[in-house]
């Protein structure tokens, strides 16, 4: 089980480390409120990693391949066609694949029972992929995936998949799955904000 | 914590379940011999539902939606362009999405340390978005979802999104990530049949 000493050693260093990234300008902004207030506001949890979701297009073989894949543009918000259009052009190793992902955030819970708490607030803010990932002495880990995640192949070596003229369409979507992804971690802060947490 | 009785009768159901599942050919045939031997083998974990990966034409808003989502094909193995190429043609309500998506398989062990050897194999056999997902008093709930999920947006309304003459490619790279799927179910087997589990 969880020794509270550990686990409010590990919760300070995660403050250090996150305040740094806000300094260096490394954090992503629309997470900034949420994972501040949660450290300023819960006794229970505390983040470690979180992105509130961003639009990638990577060159790899498939969009889920972390390895040899290259990321070749990234956004944590809206995209334009032109900012996408010039790269269907460029002769990519693998494959160019368009991503649109929803907020991930790890939590690091207190204890079992209120990891439990926090899966049932993330499940009805939209987080349907999520689960305790890690029970230890220092804290029990929580991994929150919202289910929003969208991928389409552009490009296939020498060949370009997608339609030119429909990019914008395409774009669009991948924006609004974007905002939706947005929308889900307002949703978590304000659940989480209302908690016992 | 969990009553071992309340887990064995929640076993039994489950294993009747699965046996009335096989007899009307409900299962999906892949999951079948893995299933069969966690029944047979294991002391501290079986399975409650069960994918082994498939490929499913859908008309929905997005990809991962489920209320408003109508599955318009669905298989278990390889498909082929002269499956899919027809559906192109069709009009929608919403967009059609193709969906190639891993195995996923929801386990109950018998105890919290049991789900996290379950979730150490899991992540060794590439089924990285896994977790512990409820803890009750039958059991201990534990979410298996392989990463590898791809989608591609096929038609928008009245828009063909994708340029037809690709189609075969693109269902080389959906039929290839299928492949994979069944390759890490059958890491996954051999992971747990050589397990203490």
């Amino acid at each position: 089980m969880v020794v509270k000493s550990l686990w409010l050693k590990w919760r300070d260093e995660a403050r250090s480390t996150f305040l740094k990234d806000i300094e260096i300008g490394y954090a992503d902004r629309d997470i900034v409120p949420i994972v501040r207030s949660i450290f300023e506001k819960c006794q229970h949890v505390f983040t470690i990693s979180s992105c509130s979701g961003r639009i990638t297009v990577v060159d790899a073989p498939y969009p889920w391949v972390r390895k040899e894949a290259t990321i070749i543009f990234k956004k944590h918000t809206a995209v334009m066609p032109e900012e996408i259009a010039p790269l269907l052009e460029q002769p990519c190793t693998h494959r160019l694949w368009i991503i649109s992902s929803g907020p991930i955030i790890h939590f690091v819970a207190d204890s079992i029972d209120n990891a439990l708490k926090l899966l049932s607030i993330a499940r009805e803010s939209g987080f349907k992929h999520s689960g305790i990932i890690s029970v230890r002495e220092d804290g029990v880990v929580v991994e929150l995936i919202s289910g929003n995640w969208i991928s389409m192949l552009l490009r296939d070596a020498d060949q370009v998949i997608i339609d030119r003229a429909a990019l914008p369409r395409v774009l669009t979507i991948f924006n609004d799955n974007l905002l939706e992804g947005k929308q889900r971690l307002q949703k978590l802060h304000q659940l989480i904000a209302s908690s016992s947490l």
